[in-house]
């Protein structure tokens, strides 16, 4: 198979023919995603942690069932935040006491169902849902365990978004920890045998990370000095970042893993019954999946060429500039072989705006309408991070490549719940 | 029925017992569309347009097919931008005769459809797309009669998001128009009998919609004079604001009016027999739309009040700031009575996201779990400029109030294309 380099951002080569043979298979605008991808970050994140922390999937970053159940199978749990995630999971398979639950606005009926279902790592993020949970456990005659959310009175520096250290709508300040244990205390049908913290995503420092996992387990450490009775785990969160732009570097995760494994030993000899948890979502699915989109048009308008595409923000809002600061290009690639002139090109989509640009300035062979273009990095924060209604065109196809088979994950019409598939 | 003032940005008042009945009967969060307001923003905008000005109304605004066949209902057109505002629109009973089509990435079995259908103002946007259409009417032995859509020369300062007079997707440069003309003029099933031109969106000076008229007008002139033989229709775009921040002023539309009508009196004097064509979208449902949510919780962090509610930025992403450069808040109301103090709250959603905030520093009574509070300015590009899909949370209700009558025009499964309703 012919394959081209995606210069400076990736080691990953995209088989050309294989992916058009996909894109006249499943039709364009299509996204696809690489199993084997998946398997390898899972190696490397497992390797690079601590072998005693237990791994979590944030099912926000691609809550494509067959995604989440394909990443189960492999040992890894999963971090929810909504109801019809949780239904998804459930759905692929995954028992209560492999889910960890967050989120900052539960419903009364939410937390019922959790309590229900004995959800295990049920995280509260205010002194108010811990009453909500009291009513609701003690309604039924029973106890529920939960973990407390915290926001450290620490900032750490290096991360993209920050989620903590700061004032945030998640979880409870450090400062009112005390006052909200001893309420929590007084309640009969609630017990708190969990710590959460999430202090920031994108991370591509290793000493950011550390610095992390370092403020969470001294925030553990501290309350327990502090008469925290009963500890059974500590989310350290996650924040596992990877290289979109040129100039970015891959995280170092043997750095990681030398910063981290101190900290990680001192603490579980320490505490040898308390259960560390760490996730990851984008460094698990985001280079695993391209967002496949075919050239109807070319065009140039006062000196800059434009390719429009049938795809475009509307599915892939990520790649044009949604939820980051600046507006950087995703990597972007021709699937066409045997062109040797470059163009600049401004690559836009079929929608009525002028924000529909999903590559700006990018440089490539020269396009005619027909080719094939993939955006890569697209395995995360991709469909469901789009604002997939706008325009009205319809969702597009997922396709999963798994055992040397492609497998149709997300059927054109599924605006909803898509089945699982077998892989 | 009691109501409040909303200080600064507009001079309806939310009844707050119909809202809270509202919200109690469909849940929350809920999108509530206020017929009363849409129909006296058509008549506004009619009042303010010259008469002989044929009035579309922007789909993409709010698609929702209940809120379409309502607007035609009162005799506005309807710009389409893809397939399946296209069957929305023709399932509200528009017929294509009333039909203006533009887009820049449209399929060749798109074109086909609109070929097929006899859309009456089809807008092409490049000379590769006038080849395809000369192709599609060629081999069903037809003529297919399509506007240009233009790029103008010239810049107007003003409008918020420029579509034309720098380099675009959009439309062709005015420069390569002698070119494509003189090719399409070659091509036998294609005849080219309009144009169209697009500025810019969210222009509150009536200046500027003057200048962008004269502009467009101008362009057709220029055409004219330069040779296009026959010219059925211009579409000068729109680009009619609306305030929805403090500080921000309501279009003077008697200005626009004193200013635009002289330029298209002297136009259509001289070409009687040529329509003109104007649209909008935002100006005539955004001010009818309320998002409605519920708190769930209250809590300070570092300093700062939040209050959890429902609804976030899934469902209005532009209230979260999506679309603009600046942060800036939509008005927010709290629909309770009798409460004396205000707080400064950050407003978020139910979202493992720190970016959930529709709200920063909003000005509110002291709120309370359970309180009903109203997003305004939330008709137009509310639902479906969201990413709904992210952290997998259902679509909200959407309900219309007509006649006295509140009717349900989307239920909460209806991810795809919602039934029209009658009104």
């Amino acid at each position: 198979m012919k394959g081209v380099m995606i210069v400076g951002i990736s080691e990953q080569v995209l088989p050309i023919d294989l992916y058009q043979r996909l894109g006249e298979q499943y039709g364009t605008p299509l996204y696809v995603y690489d199993m084997a991808v998946i398997e390898q970050r899972v190696a490397d994140l497992r390797q690079c942690l601590h072998p005693n922390v237990r791994l979590f999937y944030s099912m926000k970053a691609n809550p494509n069932p067959s995604v989440v159940r394909a990443i189960y199978r492999h040992g890894v749990y999963s971090e929810i935040c909504s109801p019809l995630e949780l239904e998804i999971a459930l759905s692929a398979g995954i028992v209560p006491a492999h889910i960890l639950y967050l989120g900052p606005g539960k419903s009364a009926a939410e937390l019922e169902r959790l309590v229900a279902l004995g959800v295990r790592y049920l995280i509260v993020e205010s002194i108010q849902e811990i009453a909500l949970v009291q009513k609701i456990a003690g309604k039924r005659g029973m106890v529920a365990e939960v973990g407390l959310r915290i926001n450290p009175r620490e900032t750490v520096r290096g991360a993209r978004l920050k989620m903590g250290g700061a004032a945030r709508q998640f979880g409870i300040d450090e400062d009112q920890l005390p006052e909200v244990l001893a309420a929590a205390r007084a309640m009969s049908c609630v017990r708190v045998v969990g710590l959460h913290g999430y202090l920031g995503t994108r991370i591509l420092q290793a000493d950011t990370i550390a610095a992390n996992v370092r403020c969470m387990l001294e925030a553990a450490d501290r309350l327990l000095a502090g008469g925290l009775s009963e500890l059974r785990y500590v989310g350290v969160g996650g924040g596992f970042g990877i290289p979109y732009h040129s100039g970015e570097s891959r995280l170092d995760l043997e750095a990681v893993a030398l910063r981290t494994r101190p900290l990680f030993d001192s603490f579980l000899r320490r505490y040898p019954d308390v259960e560390v948890l760490a996730e990851s979502g984008r460094f698990l699915v985001a280079e695993a999946g391209s967002y496949l989109v075919r050239v109807r048009y070319t065009k140039r308008s006062q000196g800059v060429e434009f390719a429009i595409a049938d795809g475009g923000v509307h599915q892939f809002a990520a790649a044009g500039g949604a939820g980051s600061l600046v507006k950087r290009n995703y990597p972007i690639e021709a699937l066409v072989c045997g062109r040797g002139e470059q163009r600049m090109y401004h690559i836009s989509g079929p929608l009525c705006s002028p924000d529909d640009l999903i590559g700006r300035g990018v440089e490539l062979p020269v396009l005619q309408p027909g080719d094939l273009l993939a955006v890569r990095q697209a395995g995360a924060y991709g469909l469901t991070f789009s604002p997939v209604l706008f325009l009205s065109h319809p969702l597009p196809r997922e396709v999963m490549l798994a055992n040397g088979q492609a497998v149709l994950v997300r059927d054109i019409d599924e605006y909803g719940l898509p089945a699982v598939r077998e892989l």
